[in-house]
């Protein structure tokens, strides 16, 4: 691995991270993966993850692990990275121009899970890490997909992000979700892909909450809005912010196995199956038309069986399909596929 | 409709199209949409195809026919567009730059079947032509993607092409069958979509077999070279190239229809049904992530219906799958999903 910092330190705006900034985050993120790992496997009662680890030519590798036909889990993958190069896309030069000519150093950890259950909603979750040249930065977030509407999931999913975040900034949550609730969204279907969560990226000690120039941003969103009326984070160092993700990481078993509990046990029947089936296809649109993340992973020779493990493993599209009136389906189309303030849900009164 | 032609004349390099020429290329889309819809609707022998016609709101409109759950067909969808707009998107014009700041028109018929029967391949079929300012093009073609190896069905289907395009101009087959091997490339799988067939546009009277500035072209690329070798091709005529595109679309039934019913008997087992469900992914993979005319549709507020109705009905993933050794399944992979030179498969021996 060459060394990262060896450039004209005067391009640098922001302090440098610790010289072991590397192995601490890509210890704590290994971790993090066997802990989730362990509470997935405690959740599910039957499967557990097979592990396929994996080197990369241009530098670096991973560690992929898969649950299929679980109790619970229809399929699961849960992957840890850790690559380094020598540029950075261009996607993300737009960004952090600084970055320009230095070699890269990422590492992360994601998460999709497919419920068999359609009662149980789909969770996605994603921590990364960036070090280029004299910058670096921290990314990534957590969101809900369900396929059938209930409020008192939702709200608890949110609160417990919500708590997590409010332990570090007040700001956190109030921007991240807005960021997740755009981010996460299919403009061809009109929808959100689900209820949404957090989600964040070029998170460092000189950045405003959301970056305008973030790829695909735009500055006439909420998130946008927001963080310009929140403005520059003082303050905040390269401890604070990892101490950050290691919250919002921690905070995700509390936040969706006891969705899992509270629904495993439901009766279903074909409807609902044929429509989570229906649902599904969305994850896969989203993923392959829109996710960043998914499209330069296939098209700069990433591992691609890694990459499409987030793919259901089961899907079906349907011609012209629309929801019943009146009926759970109807409900999760006008309610839960679109923004909502679920926090104050309850203060709001339901809908 | 605006009118097409009142710019300056100086800028064009070929002649005008005949002053009919929208009216005649929609005339025969949509006879060709029924014709091959009745004989699909034949094929079949039970479900017929159900119609719903649209309209855009920038201008135009269509109609989607959907057949679903038939005898033979487990989804089949035969769309036909006429739309007109103030711009063309900007990949377009890269192709393109004297359509810049002309109002454009486009119509086209699109088809994609997904047989139940595993040994049965799914094709899609797709002709177009275009008007913008100074300049007009064809373009389509169509490609066949089988989910178990017969090259007797192989060899018919693209022989069928080549006579339909060797009746207008030898250079066509050999270049086009190029093109469309290179085009239906999922380069994240190191795999064609299928066996391919023969993909072009651009096609006027002025440009070379294959345009060097295609949006995502390369120069380097066999159909590249071989364009080159050929060279502009004299004395095409609008008609002429009409012509052809009837040509290569009255060559769709007899190229598939035999196929269809010479395999349409056999039985099948949940393996083989397997295997078509899992490399059904790979079809929505291509669509969503390659296909330009997917993406673009999605972005620019297209039909979404009609542009996700190649979507199959059913599909799955799987983590990790690899054929069996000496398997038909392995067999697919090793020589069908790799450009091959089907014309003379019998004369260069069975692999």
């Amino acid at each position: 691995m060459t060394a990262f910092f060896t450039s004209n330190a005067t391009e640098t705006t922001q302090p440098l991270p610790p010289s072991d900034s590397r192995e601490r985050v890509s210890q704590w993120l290994q971790s993090f993966q066997d802990k989730v790992c362990e509470g997935l496997e405690a959740a599910d009662g039957q499967a557990t993850f097979k592990q396929d680890s994996w080197t990369r030519e241009e530098g670096g590798g991973g560690r992929s692990r898969v649950m299929r036909e679980g109790r619970v889990f229809e399929q699961g993958g849960v992957n840890f990275s850790e690559v380094w190069g020598k540029d950075l896309p261009p996607s993300i030069l737009v960004q952090r121009p600084e970055a320009k000519g230095h070699s890269f150093y990422a590492t992360g950890t994601s998460m999709v899970l497919h419920p068999r259950n359609p009662y149980i909603p789909t969770v996605h979750l994603n921590y990364r890490y960036f070090e280029a040249g004299p910058v670096w930065w921290f990314g990534g977030g957590i969101d809900l997909t369900p396929y059938y509407p209930f409020e008192e999931d939702v709200i608890h999913f949110h609160q417990t992000l919500k708590d997590a975040c409010d332990r570090h900034n007040p700001e956190y949550y109030p921007t991240f979700k807005l960021w997740c609730d755009e981010y996460f969204y299919l403009k061809h279907r009109k929808e959100t892909r689900g209820v949404g969560g957090i989600f964040f990226d070029y998170q460092d000690t000189k950045g405003d909450l959301y970056p305008i120039a973030y790829p695909g941003s735009q500055s006439d969103t909420l998130a946008a809005q927001r963080s310009q009326e929140v403005g520059t984070i003082e303050n905040r160092t390269w401890e604070d912010l990892f101490a950050f993700v290691q919250s919002c990481g921690d905070a995700f078993l509390p936040a969706y196995v006891p969705i899992v509990e509270r629904r495993q046990n439901t009766e279903y029947s074909d409807r609902q199956r044929q429509f989570q089936l229906y649902r599904r296809g969305r994850y896969v649109e989203f993923n392959l038309v829109y996710d960043r993340g998914t499209i330069f992973g296939l098209q700069t020779n990433g591992r691609t069986e890694s990459i499409l493990m987030s793919l259901p493993p089961m899907v079906r599209w349907e011609y012209g399909y629309e929801p019943e009136p009146g009926s759970p389906e109807a409900r999760l189309y006008e309610i839960f596929l679109k923004p909502q303030d679920w926090i104050n849900w309850s203060k709001n009164g339901a809908h």
